[in-house]
């Protein structure tokens, strides 16, 4: 994180682990200490349709202090998820994981679901996924607009197939159009590149997607 | 190169050597067997007052079917370098080196040399030691217009200072205004990265320059 130069983590139980739940709040200090910013939590999932279940999920992102959950809850459960999302004002931003997702391939499928829940269901639109689902990335970010609340980044060298991942700016991922979306519908929330490739090595490929991405941003005069 | 996806080489004499002489064109086409294109090479200094020194360079670049020098010549010597100018029809891009250079600390210390002799003498501006020079490049490229044949880019944390020389992107360098200059401008030739860090590991931000480059290129609609 220090080498790329950004403070900002959307972190997985990988990281900052849900059990022990009393060692929640002292392992995501550690993180702040380290000068990292917790932006989102996830992908979590809500599979079963149980208070218990879904109550101890969200108060390991209480007691982490995290704003944002990144979620892949199925139909049956997003009512009684929605419950904890009123009850700990906790956004809950639904991820879609593209053609071979049951419950959610893309945004659209998500939007149909909780178009009449409560605002802070929104979503975090994976555009790898959502491409692989057929679905523009673009105009996925204009439909949901104001309930986007975070956002998964990756490129792919063929728009169809998950298994041609490569390092953003390498592949057909509309990278400015993306950009200028997120400008024109307000957004205030983070593009978490998400580098699932070359697991022993992923540094150079993470390195090269913030550069490409910073290098667009610079190019659009955004900053 | 391959790993960088551009087949444009500015090469110097360590990648392509003068002698022998017989081994030139061998040696270059090998690098054109390799899918490479040999834009310009160079830096070749000409700061002997004699007309074989000067030959013998001119003959090297003729050889290996070059069509930029990238030179670095003393002020005496120009008169009788710009006589093989136009007897090889071959361009001469003279290189600022930065305030240590005697002969020509920025771009605009070249024109007033050469602003009366034959248009093939023209300019490879380099933005690093313009930049150092006190001058700014984006206003360089726009003052020698159709005369730019090559151009170095590097990026420095520290506009003043050599030593600070980081990937482009991560400084002080105004890459998209560089950009559009030379849109404006018609540039018709190269922007040669000038990696001169981590000599014993260039890779990485050689890679983390060019992503960055393509970025802002991407994100200006250039491409």
């Amino acid at each position: 994180m220090k080498q790329l130069k950004t403070p900002l983590l959307n972190l997985k139980d990988v990281h900052l682990p849900m059990k022990p739940a009393d060692q929640v709040p002292v392992r995501a200090a550690e993180y702040r200490d380290a000068g990292l910013t917790l932006t989102a939590a996830g992908t979590i999932y809500f599979d079963k349709d149980d208070d218990a279940d879904i109550q101890s999920k969200f108060d390991y992102v209480k007691a982490a202090g995290i704003p944002v959950i990144v979620a892949m809850p199925t139909r049956q459960v997003l009512p009684r998820v929605e419950k904890f999302v009123k009850q700990y004002d906790i956004k809950l931003a639904i991820h879609n994981h593209g053609p071979e997702d049951k419950q959610f391939p893309s945004p659209l499928d998500v939007l149909e679901a909780i178009k009449n829940m409560d605002h802070r269901i929104g979503f975090c639109i994976d555009v790898g996924h959502t491409m692989r689902a057929g679905v523009d990335p673009v105009e996925a970010i204009k439909k949901v607009g104001p309930r986007l609340y975070d956002m998964h980044i990756k490129d792919l060298a063929d728009g169809k197939l998950k298994e041609s991942q490569v390092a953003v700016g390498d592949g057909v991922m509309p990278v400015p159009a993306i950009f200028r979306a997120l400008v024109d519908i307000g957004y205030k929330g983070n593009v978490d590149l998400e580098y699932e490739i070359n697991a022993d090595d992923p540094m150079p490929g993470v390195v090269k997607s913030f550069a490409y991405m910073r290098g667009v941003i610079a190019g659009m005069g955004l900053k």
